[in-house]
């Protein structure tokens, strides 16, 4: 399977975890090739609405792009949303982590297994 | 050019309206044919989030489905967000109507030029 559709495949898993409890999500089209600032996922009910870029890694490390960190805050501060990173690395369930707790790197954002385990929030934190 | 991509291209129009506006929107992946119901573009900033069914067409009537109509119902119900429907007629700029404006026939609901006129609201009107 190519790299593109694990990702997709990844953001189709979320999106039916947060129909199964009860909220609204979609994928958004175009994402990372258009000319606005764009997420993957938009996700919400009656209270919140939430902002998600999506990573999957078979690593213990995920890199994030400065562009990738910077159009999440940027769309998320305009639509009115909370900007969340959801990572799924192999053999563990989803955490979801703030822009906090990026580590800064010299031209990225850094998610270990470590910090994601730390201070990550499961699926259940953020639907609940 | 073909009718899908006439749907997309006012779909894009519209978006970039909203952008221009201090808006956030953004096109909904796979809308019409997710397994979940879903409208066309979703739209928001940090007091209102819109979902919009989108539309054009060069008659003086245009129909939507009941599983577009319900689908924009049960969607905007759930995420938190007012359902619109947005028209483009020939020559006319975009109207907005709320699902109360539809006139509902046998299988599906109409929007006619004069009711969009007499009812309808302006793209100014929603963004204001």
């Amino acid at each position: 399977m190519s790299r593109k559709s694990k990702g997709i495949n990844a953001e189709r898993e979320l999106i039916h975890l947060f129909w199964k409890f009860g909220w609204a999500a979609i994928r958004i089209a175009g994402s990372g090739s258009s000319r606005y600032p764009s997420p993957d996922i938009l996700a919400g009910n009656n209270l919140k609405k939430i902002a998600i870029e999506c990573k999957t890694t078979v690593d213990s490390r995920k890199y994030l792009t400065r562009k990738e960190v910077y159009e999440l805050e940027e769309f998320s501060r305009l639509f009115g949303a909370e900007p969340w990173i959801a990572v799924k690395f192999s053999k563990f369930s989803w955490f979801f982590l703030s822009l906090d707790d990026l580590e800064e790197r010299e031209n990225s954002y850094l998610v270990s297994l470590e910090t994601a385990k730390r201070r990550g929030l499961s699926f259940d934190d953020i639907v609940r």
